[in-house]
């Protein structure tokens, strides 16, 4: 038995979501449906972190279990046969699987996840980038943006940015890094933390676009974490501009990680 | 009476073509649809060019001549309420209508036409660029490909990458300007000429990446365009890295036309 990890790229427009779902329209049933065909054997895969509906990946790393030798190259190439365009596995690799009690785990073994936000700011939105970004008409303050964001850093509950629907065990997270950089009409946000809650960077978006809007003032963003309650935050921000970026693990794996910017054109 | 001229831009993926059709599944049919429920009553459009299935437009230019009057502003914000996210009137401009004996017509007043096209040159093809560039897994030689487009400026009978669908009056058309630039993985061809033959770009790009391949030495350009055949030239490229880009008139028309990059993220 050997263990896989592929690392997949999707645009999650047109899917209902990356999990598995009785009517198979995800990305989870279309990669597995894939692999069964490539394999012609079903094969169970596990994930580093679920997507929403409409939220794209730039590098989802999955990984199973199987019998079968083949090329690691195979894994690409044979998979992506019988993929649709929106799919892609850009990458495979063959790790160990319990020797001397080390065992790769695509959820489990993550250090930290990266999401990049891509939003559209101007007056009129952009044919090119529908489904690729969100889009704020009015003029955002990046400045006071990142002012509030620095509110961010560190371990908090951050139960302000949770959905309802959130099955985490813990609303506490280690928020490492949130930058935000406008590149001419385009404003890219990078969040990283050892976890995310459900919705929570589209939530943080949301109250951070508040602030850039200067509806509420940079501090604003303390009181919502402080309050604990998603009634005080931001309404949740559209999905369209959402990509994970990225899930960091320990080097000794030796995943062909691609170093991906926030987005292949930034 | 006044003429009025929209700033059209769209992505072709899911449309069957600009052009209208029975089925009204096109870009003119919904821009149309959209204009009709705007201004309560139909309007008739007439574009600079036609695009292709799958071909998206920066900028397609678009005129309709109509008795209401309106802000100028509200064509674009109250057209694009009617429209779907994959199409966008980014602005509109009021243009004299016969005085002087000028006439500002969008397509027989454009005097050049611009197209990009954008190829993603890596073996692994790209989800996120999925409908929005061309790919090519083996690796292209940009040198080559310069040296073999100097061929196609000037005024040419551009037979050999004619489609056997096309209805110009003429195959002779002056190429002014290919440009072929290297962004990392991504290459973006820049061709601007009085006009174009259907599916010339496309014809010329297969052309092109033959050379780059190294199939085809770089003057073998010149054969193929002295046998006006179009048996000779390379396949049709794919249309998902087309995009028509702008067209030139005037600067008496003051045009509020974008310096848009080659895509948004150039």
């Amino acid at each position: 038995m050997t263990r896989i990890v592929l690392g997949v790229q999707y645009i999650g427009t047109g899917w209902n979501g990356y999990q598995k779902q009785p009517e198979r329209n995800t990305v989870q049933d279309r990669l597995e449906m894939a692999l069964e065909k490539f394999a012609c054997t079903p094969l169970a895969t596990t994930c580093a972190g679920r997507t929403d509906t409409g939220v794209h990946a730039i590098e989802q790393v999955v990984h199973f279990d199987t019998d079968l030798v083949r090329p690691t190259q195979a894994w690409v190439r044979g998979v992506n046969t019988f993929l649709p365009d929106s799919i892609v596995v850009r990458w495979a690799k063959e790790v160990p699987l319990g020797e001397d009690g080390l065992e790769f785990h695509a959820r489990f073994s993550a250090r930290s996840r990266t999401y990049h936000y891509v939003l559209y700011n101007h007056p009129t939105p952009s044919a090119l980038l529908s489904n690729r970004a969100g889009w704020m008409f009015r003029p955002l303050d990046v400045e006071r943006m990142i002012d509030a964001a620095r509110h961010l850093i560190g371990t908090h509950d951050f139960s302000a940015f949770r959905a309802s629907s959130c099955q985490a065990k813990t609303p506490v997270k280690d928020m490492h890094e949130v930058r935000i950089e406008r590149h001419g009409d385009i404003i890219v946000f990078t969040l990283r933390a050892s976890a995310f809650l459900h919705h929570m960077v589209r939530n943080i978006v949301g109250s951070l676009v508040y602030v850039g809007l200067g509806r509420q003032e940079p501090d604003w963003m303390h009181e919502v974490l402080e309050s604990r309650s998603r009634d005080v935050a931001a309404p949740t921000f559209m999905p369209d501009g959402l990509y994970f970026a990225k899930i960091e693990y320990d080097p000794i794996w030796k995943l062909p990680q691609e170093a991906v910017a926030p987005l292949p054109w930034l």
